[in-house]
């Protein structure tokens, strides 16, 4: 047995029949972007606006090339070329003869080339232009909607226009007299959970002995055999479970196959087993109760071994802009983080490309749920057959690919797919036949067309929506099953930002090549999103400096979202999901609603959003961000409990500091409260005394359960800076 | 070729090895209630509560007996038993031998007895008895639950429970060297009609020549061939209409096998030629338009041949009891009134049985869609192993069916299947599969999962409905896309219910085993629905016999559904569907919402109907039921257009007629109206004089467009009846 990396070269040529003038050091898994970028010594992609230097690469043919003269095959023994994905559209050559063709980036390749390499060793990968769907408006999206390329890298408002293309995962030669073609583990759990029937089927390419060893948590072997399909059962199986609700319990696996003795192929996985549903929504069946009657909500409470899970967590994105960059360092951080902010859920969102298997491992191992959508977003993905049939072939090898997968708690057809700007619908053919697959090859694991469905919302995405309401207050106002998009943009850190711009280019903010590339104007609605000038002007008055810009918008983005979360959260049960978007970004963006600036290092909204997921917390209810001095201020007290345990009685002390001035609001005695439940408790009310200071803090103390709020203040000596619409 | 008609006799068992003791003869298509109930005089079930008495069949096995053992077979051929639908589970037997088991009544049975007629001619078959769910309520629908059988004969508040069984379709024997298994017409037509390129394709069971011919509407060849399969192309193929939009013009075509020049097996099928689809309602992409902003309604739309139609129709149920006794005289009459009543659409409920070949051949004939749903209503149909794969088979063997034909509209999952009265949802399995099945084997026609979806409404079912309001102020109110459901109930006429149960059970009407069971009480909501006598005595005083309580609720029904019909009509085009509950009835009810008394008497509400539904009518919007002298009497003008050409300018005269009095309220001469379009006119006002007389019509005065409303009056002289909240 032995796997060999290859050694390539990359070139390019304006027509397939054409051989490259040029050749370059290749870096594979990577992109042919990079490695021309590198070898021609242009600019990083992610500065500035360097990416514009990239965009005609998206148009030709690129040529990767390996000699593989030098291959030692020892007798008896088979060579396949191995590729768990190439960049879109491509042909494999041998010695210049044609061997296979392929549409499609997320089904891996896997060549016997025995025969071939005996003529010679001469390998060619061709990869076609990226492909392009004749439409209204070139140079968008739209391009991406009859294809099965992530449509995020025709360009979004957050992102810049960078198609890749090319080798973009693991890639090598395997050399043996028996490999393994596939090894699946699945189960039954009884539906008591007090055993679990476990069936562990491989498939070979050749003759060989398949022996299996399955490990308990520990590391003890509960079950070995020796044969392709095993089956075995477990009493009193441990369960996998999400963040915050017990352990992600994983039992390993491994397959070594033999012939004669010899060790020819090896694989190890693992295994958590749980029981997933999507179950309604609490109260959702006793809706509607008018007349004439529609139907009631489609269901979206997760229930994981039957206990139904507030899913609280964040639109996970591509964290790179090629995906051939992204290893197990750049999700490890991501991931851990995640957890470290009491989230269990991540929406992989369908703009992106589906991410690398050691990401779904590492979900696995933190206990974060992933709902998983499949490459479609914001078009109108037309059923014709060329589509169905790409489509057909990439969903099915990413379901085989990833249904082993503990963490993965529903398949989703793709993103916003049943709104006015995709024009998609239930007869659709690319979403039945989603379904369709969902269903025959993952049945126990639910599936989703889109989101948002009925009862489900996204947005806003703004600290003030377009029709003048402040977040709390339409937050307080809205009555939906789950929350799977929202957000509240803010600027990236300083010194990031003037690592990733010119200076210049930065302040004043105002609309330039730079700002517009990198998210601060024009982008969804035309204006200031993302940058909320306007806003930040009416609650704080004119900014002075970019670094005043990224402190107040900072801090907004931090009261926002801990508004939304935990008003989310207060809708529970009727509620069962709070989804922000979106945790990390790609390079670095002037303002966005990321947790993470780029690469992975926390924004100030991030701990903020740590704090409000906290299994419980004390939390107030706030209606407005702003207060002048002599007006009236109220908030209302709740505990907010997910734990699986009841919350013991104890005392939340309100109390608001204003410059120097504390003043005591009340002492809150609770009860004790049941296990996944809320307890809303006393209004707190105070006439604002007039102080010097420009904001001011709710403090609910409540020892590991303390929350606080920090909201603008104006004292009689300084009115607010406009008498805009938006402060009462 | 020979096709032969067995003789039968059948006789019941309490054990499903043992014989009958006694056998009857059997009237083959029926059921075995009925010859038992014929062998041994039993009462008629349609009348009173016989049908009480036939209950202990539903759980006896019975056995059909035929001799065969004087078929003449010819030698070469081969002899098939065939059979279209036996009712439920059932074995079939040859000589003691058991050949043949199935569970489900809608797949044919075709099987090769050619060896075992050798044996000897005893044919048996056994039917199992009925197939029951344990559930929480024992003699209910709940029990059709893990079933493909139609829920409906379990008992239904308008059905008396009477679970058919038993060989319910055209049963004989074939005897052919060369028979022909299945022959298709399947179509594409070029997306400007300009051409259709046809594929036929037979399957057979021998050795034979498949000749083809294929026929224009006016019976010319166009195409003959011979071949299994056959493809031609038509130029301007004359497109397939539904009522009111043009003609349902169809193709005929014939299959001829033979063999050494020897006929030994014939078909023939008529084919229309259109496209379908379920488009967006106008103006559903424009919502939501508010954040948290959630999807936009599903399509309800269709589009035939690209033309947007307001599907006008009602929902088609078991024409009887006993599907066996179903035949093309009793489909044609049902079929040709709701031609004539101006309807395009049969929603073909899933609470029945599937109806026969000849339906769907008529519903070709005369132009109307058939929304047809798979046998699941008002249950949660539990997606277990077993249910599942009885559902695969019975469904393919459905779609299988209907293809073909060109009235066929959509596919449906089920009725109501997503209210919390059946609890399934997107996830339930049972229409994953139905889905996925539709898509497999009938992908150009649009499947929904449910009605209502969203958009869609049923209900209410009354005239005053449960929260007061009238259905006037109700529909007003009211914004759906789809109106799949609705309904205002009546009794029946007077000489039917005095045929159908004892006259001193019927006045006063009064809770009794008769009237429960025939739908006047307790039936959906506690109380008196359907017969509505609180409702009655609101607007018309104690009733005085039981003619009286015909004539007003006929009235009542009547102009309940004017408003209904007319109201949807008027919310074109963000509405584009309305369907009443319910067109016919499988026996006498005492009330009911049908239009049709049974077997196929139309009630005075079927006249009211067929006027609202002309392709142009002027229409009023009147805002309530009942006025008092001095009141001011309103209503609001329209002209209702659906045609596909212009309406030229005309004029509506509006006048009142109280009693001897004729109050002329204006001329509206409304201009030329574009073709499928409403327009609103005028509303008219007047303060009623104080006449002797207890009702008024409002006529609108327009041509063969003229409408008239007759509303309820109270002179100063006989005040109303009581001053419930409905009177204003």
């Amino acid at each position: 047995m032995s796997k060999q990396e290859l050694c390539w070269s990359v070139g390019f040529t304006p027509d397939k029949d054409l051989t490259p003038q040029k050749m370059v050091p290749a870096q594979v898994p990577g992109a042919v972007q990079l490695d021309w970028a590198k070898a021609e010594g242009m600019g990083d992609y992610h500065y500035n606006l360097n990416f514009k230097e990239y965009k005609w690469m998206e148009d030709v043919y690129w040529v990767y090339q390996a000699d593989l003269n030098s291959v030692d095959v020892t007798e008896g023994c088979r060579v396949y070329f191995v590729s768990a994905g190439i960049d879109y559209e491509f042909e494999i050559h041998m010695n210049g003869r044609f061997l296979f063709h392929q549409e499609g980036m997320f089904r891996p390749v896997r060549l016997d080339i025995t025969e071939a390499l005996q003529e010679g060793g001469e390998l060619k990968i061709l990869i076609y232009p990226a492909p392009k769907t004749a439409c209204v408006h070139p140079d968008t999206r739209e391009e991406a909607a009859q294809s099965c390329k992530s449509p995020v890298c025709y360009g979004w408002d957050w992102h810049p226009r960078l198609i890749s293309l090319g080798i973009w995962d693991d890639t090598y030669l395997e050399i043996t007299p028996c490999a393994i073609r596939s090894a699946e583990v699945s189960y039954d759990l009884a539906p008591d959970f007090s055993s679990v029937s476990v069936c562990l089927d491989a498939e070979l390419d050749g003759e060989g002995e398949a022996h299996w060893s399955f490990f308990s948590p520990d590391g003890e072997i509960l079950f070995q055999g020796v044969g392709q399909k095993e089956s075995f059962t477990l009493e009193n199986p441990q369960l996998w479970w999400c963040n915050g609700y017990g352990e992600p319990t994983l039992y390993r696996w491994s397959l070594t196959v033999k012939k004669d003795g010899e060790i020819t192929a090896q694989k190890q996985g693992q295994t958590g087993f749980r029981t997933i549903e999507l179950v309604m929504n609490e109260g959702a069946w006793r809706r509607p109760n008018v007349f004439p009657k529609t139907r009631s909500t489609p269901p979206i409470t997760i229930s994981l071994n039957g206990v139904r899970i507030f899913a609280k967590g964040t639109n996970f994105v591509n964290p790179e802009i090629f995906p051939g960059t992204v290893t197990y360092d750049t999700y490890l951080p991501q991931v851990k983080l995640a957890k470290e902010a009491n989230m269990n859920i991540f929406r992989c969102w369908g703009g992106a490309f589906i991410d690398k298997d050691c990401f779904f491992d590492l979900c696995d191992e933190y206990g974060i749920l992933v709902w998983q959508e499949f490459p479609l977003a914001c078009n109108n993905y037309v059923g014709t057959d060329a589509y169905l049939k790409v489509l057909e072939s990439e969903a099915s090898a990413i379901i085989r690919r990833l249904r082993g997968h503990a963490c993965l708690a529903f398949w989703c057809g793709g993103n916003e797919l049943f709104n006015s700007w995709s024009k998609m619908t239930e007869q659709s053919y690319a979403l039945r036949l989603l379904n369709k697959l969902c269903y025959e090859l993952d049945k126990k694991r639910p599936y989703i067309n889109t989101s948002p469905l009925m009862g489900m919302a996204h947005g806003c995405y703004l600290f003030v929506y377009p029709n003048g309401q402040e977040v709390y207050e339409a937050m307080i106002q809205s009555d939906f099953t789950a929350y799977t998009e929202f957000g509240v943009p803010s600027l990236s850190d300083l010194d990031l930002l003037l690592a990733a711009m010119p200076e210049d280019q930065l302040f004043p903010m105002v609309p330039n090549e730079t700002t517009y590339a990198h998210h601060a104007f024009d982008a969804w609605l035309p204006g200031d999103t993302w940058c909320s000038i306007h806003t930040l002007e009416k609650y704080f008055g004119k900014m002075e400096s970019l670094a005043e810009m990224v402190e107040k918008s900072q801090w907004m983005q931090s009261e926002g979202y801990k508004c939304i979360y935990e008003e989310a959260r207060r809708k529970k049960p009727h509620c069962s999901m709070a989804i922000n978007w979106c945790y990390n970004e790609p390079w670095t963006t002037i303002a966005n609603n990321s947790l993470l600036n780029y690469p992975c290092r926390p924004k100030k909204a991030y701990y903020a959003v740590r704090d409000s997921l906290r299994m419980t917390l004390a939390s107030a209810r706030i209606f407005r961000f702003s207060y002048h001095a002599g007006q009236l201020f109220e908030a209302e007290l709740w505990m907010l409990h997910d734990s699986m345990s009841p919350l013991p009685e104890g005392t939340v002390t309100a109390s608001l500091q204003i410059g120097e001035e504390t003043i005591f609001l009340l002492d809150w005695r609770y009860p004790e409260i049941k296990a996944g439940e809320n307890l809303q408790g006393p209004t707190v009310r105070t006439i604002l005394p007039d102080v010097s200071a420009d904001s001011m803090t709710l403090t609910l103390s409540a020892g590991e359960f303390t929350s606080s709020y920090t909201l603008v203040y104006y004292p009689d000596t300084k009115p607010a800076p406009s008498k805009g619409s938006l402060l009462v």
